[in-house]
């Protein structure tokens, strides 16, 4: 049971943690920051957190947990803000969507990665930002990855385990540099195509009206391109190096799928779709364990 | 009234023209022909067709409308097949993905193509195929694209534009050339590209089970990658000039984001990123109308 839960960035994910929190009883106060006056407000008024505070540093201040929802770009400026108040038998962690940054965050601010701060991804979103769109159930059914350090504290892991198991979540663990590649083929580059698809077709609508005659298909395949475009400027600067790697990859791929086309390599290219559509069904049997 | 329907190809979208024929009581008796046997009894026991025949010539026998509901690259032989038994008081369509090369499968197996024949293409469908998978349903509400030539007679024109409207779907007519370029973008290339990365990714699932780490997103971005293959190799083939094309832009897209992230210019990824999300938006507004 968390005595204060202080949670810093109390939008989507820093908002659901903690009505979550209540909703499973797993502590008795919340207190949150949030540069966003009007959100954090909100937040209060919302019943997502008890109160709130002016700084990063009184949010923290008595918690025995805390949780930093912010951006990715912004982890290294909260460490900071924390530094001098940073408590030693509290429990941090975050949910930021890469990992190795936010480490070299912690190394920047602290000069080594403190033992009670496990970096964490919720992997669990949606393309709605901001406390209104928060929710207890965010997380249920869903995985959480935690990338502990040598150094982590076993206690802070029991701890970080627990919360999220208490609301529902799968947690598995994996090394930092691999959660950064992982996840860089299974959302980011996934978001970057997206983006990149609607933006280049974007252009073409503007003169010729083509989203007219685009149907459901398109839609779904474009969801991602609506996500929170700050959100995922961050993400892509801070795994910028496995991005552009799986870019590559990614046009050497469509170079292979053209070269078929141009030499009419039916067999091939059926086998490819084949391939493509089983390795799909495999994705979708997992959730139906 | 359609006296008697005919449909060569009683698949999903075959099956669901014939089942919203009946539902909306545009037709007294419906013909089928499909190579499936199997499927062939399926849609007689499920009541969409009323009887079937061992030969496409004797569906469209005595059929004052008929509907060819193909794999694009069969529509060649369907025409062949039909040629002898062509009436010319019937009116004649499709349904096909892609219109050049059926404008050409008619020029190929007529010499010209028949004035009453309307090339068509309902943007409707799904990942489901065969005749258990259709609904009269499945039209309602979509767009149907016409591409009459210059000669297509205005009465059978006509005739196309009840029976669409007649299922509740809204008809517009485009140029044949048009209609390929137009479709290529908006579906297409984003099959291309989700057949592509699920391939891709695949791959490095097999060896290293990334999926189990991908969520809800993924799943709608490759929802386009569990379509049928072998009628994706057919559209592919048939418009594979517009889809190169295409590729080679989007690559160039994927280049010019690779560079932003090379040169850390995070103003021009924000606004591509933005542009994109205000796209879609005006995607989505559409269906809000």
């Amino acid at each position: 049971m968390i005595d204060r839960l202080g949670v810093i960035g109390v939008g989507l994910m820093g908002g659901s943690v903690a009505s979550a929190a209540r909703k499973y009883d797993l502590c008795s106060e919340i207190v949150g920051f949030d540069p966003d006056h009007d959100n954090l407000r909100n937040a209060k008024r919302l019943g997502v957190i008890d109160d709130y505070t002016s700084d990063p540093e009184g949010a923290v201040e008595g918690a025995d947990f805390v949780v930093i929802a912010v951006p990715v770009g912004a982890t290294e400026q909260v460490f900071s803000a924390l530094y001098k108040s940073w408590s030693r038998t509290a429990v941090y962690t975050d949910v930021g969507s890469t990992k190795v940054n936010v480490v070299e965050a912690a190394k920047a601010a602290f000069g080594e990665v403190p033992e009670n701060f496990v970096p964490g991804h919720p992997i669990a979103g949606g393309e709605e930002s901001g406390v209104q769109a928060s929710t207890p159930d965010l997380y249920t059914g869903k995985r959480v990855i935690l990338t502990p350090l040598p150094d982590t504290s076993p206690d802070a892991m029991e701890c970080v385990t627990g919360l999220w198991s208490g609301v529902g979540a799968t947690v598995s663990t994996m090394e930092v540099t691999r959660h950064d590649s992982v996840l860089a083929a299974t959302s980011h580059l996934p978001h970057v195509i997206a983006f990149a698809l609607v933006d280049m077709l974007g252009r073409k609508d503007e003169k010729d009206e083509i989203f007219r005659f685009a149907a459901g298909g398109f839609r779904d395949f474009t969801r991602l391109a609506s996500s929170d475009p700050r959100m995922w400027l961050d993400i892509c600067r801070a795994n910028r190096n496995e991005i552009q790697h799986l870019i590559e990859e990614f046009k050497d791929e469509l170079t292979a799928i053209s070269e078929m086309l141009e030499q009419d390599s039916a067999d091939k290219l059926f086998q490819l779709f084949e391939c493509s559509r089983n390795a799909r069904q495999r994705f979708l049997d997992q959730f139906s364990d």
